[in-house]
């Protein structure tokens, strides 16, 4: 309805266009220099450039321009297979450093993979398939040279707790199993979806601060999950909040703690801590933090073994499948009920582990100085995870530790996961019975001492200083993660930074500005206290595109600073306020809402008798300032090119009318 | 994981952190005006400013500043009940005017009252009871002077689909008039929530694009339904889609099309478009097609009475109950699941019935200049319908066609409200038998005619010339009410809404500036295509504030900017670029995403052996700047006051390197 008011305004229109003309093609003698108005766009053309910034902003297809045709075929299959470009210059030295970087994440990943597969409720196998089949993938499609692909801590927490909501683990591991294949496989389809569409921008909408919440949130949550392998105790809840699992861990207090596990645990993880400060203490001893689960594997299996401790209660593996990862098709559901279970699990699995890749592919880069394509990555990512959910692997992404002991051990490219993936199939095939008696609470601690590392409360007071708004979504995802779950944590992040965005959209800030002394610079007189203000005219500077969602705001707050200044202008006896001047730089867009507030502002001045005058529109504004007409009302000539040409031009009018 | 590459800023922060301030000490030689650092505010402070501008931007409580405590008790009851402050200054001549314009919108009302109640699929006395209780609650708390309260289109189409998806009126009569009820409690529920909360300008979210394509396609929906009564069709679907409403309309072509019905139809709506035409030709006759409604029921109700054309198959109403409204408290659902089902359909039904209120509250104040506290409105408004639902009315709102009428007959005050209202009352306690032979299609002319109004072609074609994507709203919004439901096109335009704020938000504009001649001036190089360049040096302007959603997108834009810049340097043998100065001024805020965007691109850039310089930064920029210390990285004799000032620090050393 809101309509109405302003369609007298379309037909005004048309009897002022011709007006219009005149006015704008007659040279004007006030003003020095004229706002320019961009050469008419086609429609077409417009809408063009739109979708390539929005969708193609990196201009992806830029190589491929003026090329022969078999040049493009190439470039072509370079795209999709870097391999086939960085493989041509691969020499022997870079082999030397990628055989070692390959063998250290190895040793680092064997040991996690098996305790994250437990993260998952699945058995320890399938996270040492996960890291067999998607590395080599990823080696052939993947851009990045620093990346080591497997299993994650947080990936494979998020997946356990949302696919034990949809089928119970101990009751069904069948059903389970095949489900978690079916995520996997959609969580590839999403992330390989993404990326072809181009969407990957969308990742940035859950903001830094979130993660570093929802992080840390997920590691305290994993580290307690870990109280159970650590303490030995055998009835455990399944649920991830805090307040349940302390209740969990106190009930078994009096019987369920098995004090020769904990004498493992205890020493064990006092080994890796003080490994992992011997790393951060000598940068050239990071190997020892790296390769130290491994030796704590091997001893304290070979102490279990020859104690026979688990007879005593201490919990040990028992059994790894023999040989490489099964087909698993077939066990995916590509129909009925358990399709959009998975379906929805492998979105947010796979959303997640995309921002966990994305945040390796943003780091190593710029310190190695190469760029990287975050689409086509996603594409990559996503491949690797269909094609594994087919290889009896479940979600697999970049992890950021194993990534950057990988960049520390001098990795140079894919190649380094290829080793890496080399290593974990002799494992497969040959040493999963050496793993029978290692002890469960040795993985836990092994987790435990990785998931420390995203507790990151150096990122938290940064974010306190500087941003308060983006410290509390980090809070808030935190705590959603520690009380009540994985997925509420996420939700609450991803709320507050949408919360965050519209504010801005729709609380802009509007400043008064100040003639800064002896230069002909206006600024805003709260941060530049000396500025002052020209009287009789009051300028404003708004800070937003003016749309729909602000602009009633805008009209109001600028309304509101005119009153606060008559008043002002009363108390000192000062002339009356005669020219409204609106600093239009940071107004990068206008809408029909914004062109209706304006000209309801025009009109509100009118009838005070105060002139409205823009400075600065910009290219957007001023085009569509003369579409809608306003132009024409204000009149061209309370149109200029600076603020300081709007005073210089309303200053002497001034004189004649006080 | 992010953040890990971030912690290192935090460490080298706190050691920098003294050398900072010596260096913000030292005066320095080269820029001219140091760029302003806003007194550090206490956390507490700017949070309480923030909440203030987001929520109570319009400063309610102006008034009771400095006033004593009597004054304030009467100024507060003023405040809630408007009418003891306008009710004092009340005199002959206002009653004068505004008997005049209640008479006029009460015999616009009482027809299309009738009509309304039929859309809502309630029988005809509940849009005359609609018409009597809320115009006397809000002329007792609104301050709107031109406002007419009662059942309108729109959202009685709204209501009566949303109610029939929940029960069927004709199976279930009498539960689906409780569900009404319920439905309007929570619509006034709702409406007073959001203005107490101070939530209005969550209004805005529906753009003035979005409503202009709701309203046409509500209007065209609305006139479909008329078929029915306009044809004398006796099945009808209860669908509301264009496709179901046609093969309805045809279905019955052959047998149930009656024709006298149409005669009367045809031959009354000629009547009722004439009387427009007049009203819009000649502004002074505009009571003619105001009165012209009352006359069409009066005159074609004798006609049917004296012909017996209701033994001929023209539809008559029948039966008024008459007496006034009996209390239906008792009837609303306090609990079950009716109440969450009139709870949803209430939401909805008084968001939209705001909305049309509220644009009549923008409209009207503006040409007798006053102003309206749109959140004291609301509250207005949904106390009104919370009375209106226990006393048997339905949503009632402001109907932008009878407050224009209200306005044009010279309406002075609330008390125009009140006249009709009473006139209402006369017509339920003694007339209703007279409406016994209206015929139907008489109400289907009214409404026909009155819903034309709503289509606003003019606006549409004026969102097409300011902004496609406010048309492709409007469009969406339009083809969504007509294809497929209310609903549906509600849904339609607010996602498209969004989206719009979201693609703002995701990929804001960066642009090169240019010199322009004989100025000191830097713009937009497309907007003044005579802007030169300053060789060695590239100037981009951010137009955004920059934050997590667009942080990447901002780094990744500036270096294609300047990977194009070299591209033609090279071609053009110009001296390499040596300084990339960011002009800051739109940058109102930047968060820590942004931040370390800004980082990573001074690190990139240095890689390059370019300077990044910024231009202008705001208040809550420097001191951000700051905080994360990346001022001091950057080095803060590179921000400058103006891009001027950076561009002559620059140049000098330009030539000593060149």
């Amino acid at each position: 309805m809101d309509s109405r008011g302003h369609s007298n305004g379309g037909e005004l229109e048309a009897k002022q266009m011709d007006i219009r003309r005149l006015s704008s093609s007659r040279s004007n003698t006030q003003c020095i220099h004229k706002v320019g108005v961009p050469p008419k766009q086609n429609f077409f053309k417009e809408f063009k450039t739109r979708l390539k910034e929005t969708f193609f902003a990196d201009d992806p297809l830029r190589t491929f321009k003026d090329q022969s045709k078999s040049r493009k075929l190439v470039l072509g299959i370079q795209a999709i297979f870097p391999i086939f470009e960085w493989g041509r210059n691969y020499n022997l030295t870079k082999f030397r450093g990628d055989i070692v970087a390959g063998l250290t994440i190895a040793s680092l990943c064997i040991p996690q993979d098996i305790g994250y597969a437990k993260l998952a409720n699945l058995t320890p196998q399938y996270g040492l398939y996960s890291s067999f089949v998607p590395p080599l993938v990823y080696a052939l499609m993947g851009s990045s040279r620093d990346i080591a692909i497997g299993p994650v801590a947080v990936v494979s927490l998020l997946l356990g707790t949302l696919l034990q909501k949809e089928i119970d683990y101990h009751t069904h591991p069948e059903e389970y199993l095949r489900l978690a294949f079916t995520a996997t496989f959609f969580a590839g389809i999403t992330q390989a979806t993404l990326g072809i569409l181009r969407l990957g921008f969308l990742i940035d909408f859950l903001s830094h601060a979130a993660i570093v919440g929802f992080m840390g949130g997920a590691a305290i949550t994993i580290a307690l999950q870990q109280l159970k392998g650590f303490l030995g105790i055998q009835k455990f809840t399944k649920k991830t909040d805090i307040i349940s699992v302390m209740r969990s861990v106190f009930e078994a207090a009096h019987h369920g703690w098995n004090w020769q596990t904990i004498v493992i645990g205890v020493s064990f993880l006092s080994f890796l801590l003080f490994a992992k400060y011997i790393g951060k203490k000598n940068k050239n001893l990071f190997w020892v933090p790296a390769i130290a689960p491994l030796i704590s594997v091997i001893l304290s299996t070979f102490f279990v073994y020859i104690t026979h401790a688990d007879q005593k209660g201490v919990a040990i593996v028992k059994h790894i499948e023999k040989g490489i990862n099964p087909l698993s098709v077939k066990q995916i559901y590509f129909t009925g009920d358990n399709l959009l279970k998975g379906f929805r699990t492998g979105t947010v699995a796979g959303m997640i582990a995309l921002t966990e890749a994305i945040a390796i592919g943003r780091t190593f880069p710029t310190m190695k100085d190469y760029q990287l394509d975050g689409n086509k990555e996603m594409v990559a990512l996503g491949t690797m995870n269909v094609i594994g959910s087919m290889t009896s692997c479940y979600v697999a992404t970049g992890s950021f530790s194993r990534s950057a002991v990988n960049y520390m051990s001098g990795c140079q490219t894919a190649v380094s996961n290829i080793v890496m993936s080399c290593v974990v199939f002799l494992t497969l095939e040959f040493m999963t019975p050496l793993f029978k008696y290692t002890p469960n609470a040795i993985l836990a601690v092994i987790i435990i001492s990785a998931v420390i590392n995203l507790i990151d409360i150096q990122a938290a007071i940064l974010l306190w200083k500087i941003d308060k708004f983006d410290f509390v979504a980090c809070l808030g995802a935190f705590f959603g993660v520690i009380f009540a779950s994985v997925e509420i944590g996420l939700l609450i992040a991803v709320s507050i930074s949408f919360a965050k965005i519209l504010l801005q959209v729709t609380r802009p800030r509007v400043s008064v500005l100040g003639k800064i002394p002896r230069t002909t610079v206006y600024r805003n007189t709260q941060q530049y206290p000396e500025a002052t203000r020209v009287s009789g005219i009051l300028i404003v500077r708004v800070d937003s595109a003016i749309y729909f969602s602000n602009s009633n705001y805008i009209r109001e707050r600028i309304l509101r600073c005119l009153a606060d200044e008559e008043e002002q202008t009363k108390k000192a006896y000062s002339p009356k306020t005669q020219f409204l001047i609106v600093e239009m730089s940071p107004v990068t867009d206008i809408d029909t809402s914004g062109i209706h507030a304006l000209e309801e502002l025009y009109k509100n001045l009118r009838k005070r008798d105060i002139q409205l005058v823009l400075a600065n529109p910009g290219p957007v504004v001023i085009d569509k300032l003369h579409a809608s007409d306003v132009a024409n009302l204000i009149g061209e000539d309370h149109i200029f090119l600076t603020v300081a040409e709007a005073v210089s031009s309303c200053s002497p009018k001034l004189v004649e009318e006080a």
